[in-house]
């Protein structure tokens, strides 16, 4: 394929294809190592690290630079290799890693396909609910076997049953915005703490109406943001700090939802 | 069996396992109904209700009443059956309703058997995570065929990476002491609203440090009490207030962090 043309839709499938044998194997190897023990210990930014985030993004490259040796790795763990290819794979191995830790069945992998900065597939995969949810430029967003198709709010009038996911508040601590998770919390009295790529995955099936999440690096955002476009959600990343200008603050799910959420992050009262 | 005499350790465990053969079969009209629609309202408390409540609760009740006829049944969607009998099952056919009309996958079926208002038996059964936690007096904590024995954090110094579960702020407006929800949010970075038995289950097996759950009712408490003192975690029910004499509110799990939450409550600053 030349680089200065758009990918076809059939390339961008079977990347997916490629994406979905991938965390299938990855999926293998959590299973295994969650009937047995693995070790947890804490980085120099004091975020867990396992041993199973270790194995599982060491298989993730070594696939991929097998079968796309020209193509660039970007991992949570092991770093960037090829950063010059236009085309970027990226891993979060284990997103939620401490809930994995303490063996809290909602964490997963996270695998996204980027071409020249642009997210055109995206995988996430939770291993002990089942889970896949992946999509691919122009090809939809599909949960399993099944289609998904976001249905948004009729009207204001709906907000309050929908569930908004939300990470920690440590998270929002790291950020130094605390302000946005304290004001949700007072204003919808349904807001959850679905961290990780667990409240991601339920927000591109519309079963949250939205999720906001702060502080987030490029593989843990690069495959929501196709998801949820793909499935017809709204994907809205927000201008960064400009102390942290690498990180990811998003709101995406349901667009009235998201429109609610994006007004309340003015501080007005 | 004479109803002055203590139960049996063998009557017991045969209680468990008739409320294991319910919960089972719940499982698999849940499973069914979920496979396809079904419709919810809301009740006149505001809170929903769906077909699938109803059809489950009202199995139970039928199946009770055929190999037990003598004992009470009290569920929350149906009422009070025989309330004179020392034996009394107390049923929440789905707890997390408003989870399952979401769809998000951390609803359950909670069943437990009092006898002489003590809890004797309790199971939760989480559907869409394929898990059953059970326990009967004095017969242990058990997921599945794997005994639970919960261990506590060696000292303070652990509590910073322990999840602490807690219930939507919806439950403790409902309540009356959003204090108690939002003096903790603010104290500990870790604090996620894992609702319902999912929460409940969580603490039993030692993945969550403990939950703080309030203005419940019997039949989402009774269950939780066997299950986690089975388990070797302490089980404490506040008095009651004023006002709602007959509502739980709870904190259990890990001792230490039980005792930490303790702590927290009397609105010190």
């Amino acid at each position: 394929m030349k680089e200065d043309l758009p990918l076809s839709r059939d390339a961008v499938s079977a990347y997916r294809d490629t994406a979905l044998r991938l965390v299938s194997e990855a999926g293998d190897v959590v299973a295994r190592r969650l009937a047995g023990s693995f070790s947890a210990r804490k980085k120099p930014d004091k975020s867990f690290v396992t041993d199973v985030d270790l194995e599982v993004e060491q298989l993730i490259r070594d696939r991929i630079s097998a079968v796309y040796p020209e193509h660039g790795v970007l991992g949570e763990e092991y770093g960037a290799l090829r950063p010059e290819s236009p085309f970027q794979w990226v891993i979060d191995p284990i997103d939620g890693t401490l809930s994995l830790r303490n063996r809290i069945p909602l964490f997963g992998t996270i695998l996204a396909l980027l071409y020249r900065n642009e997210p055109v597939v995206g995988v996430i995969m939770l291993p002990e609910l089942g889970r896949t949810y992946h999509a691919a430029r122009g090809a939809g967003a599909w949960r399993g076997s099944e289609r998904i198709v976001i249905q948004d709010v009729p009207d204001e009038s709906g907000l309050p049953d929908e569930v908004i996911g939300i990470s920690d508040r440590h998270q929002f601590i790291v950020a130094g915005r605390t302000d946005v998770f304290d004001r949700l919390m007072l204003r919808h009295p349904r807001m959850r703490t679905y961290t990780d790529c667990f409240g991601h995955a339920l927000a591109v099936d519309g079963s949250l109406g939205a999720m906001i999440d702060f502080d987030l690096n490029v593989w843990d955002a690069a495959a929501t943001q196709v998801l949820i476009e793909e499935a017809g959600g709204r994907y809205v990343r927000l201008p960064p700090d400009a102390e942290r200008p690498a990180k990811y603050n998003l709101v995406f799910g349901k667009p009235r939802v998201v429109q609610w959420l994006l007004e309340q992050l003015d501080g007005k009262e």
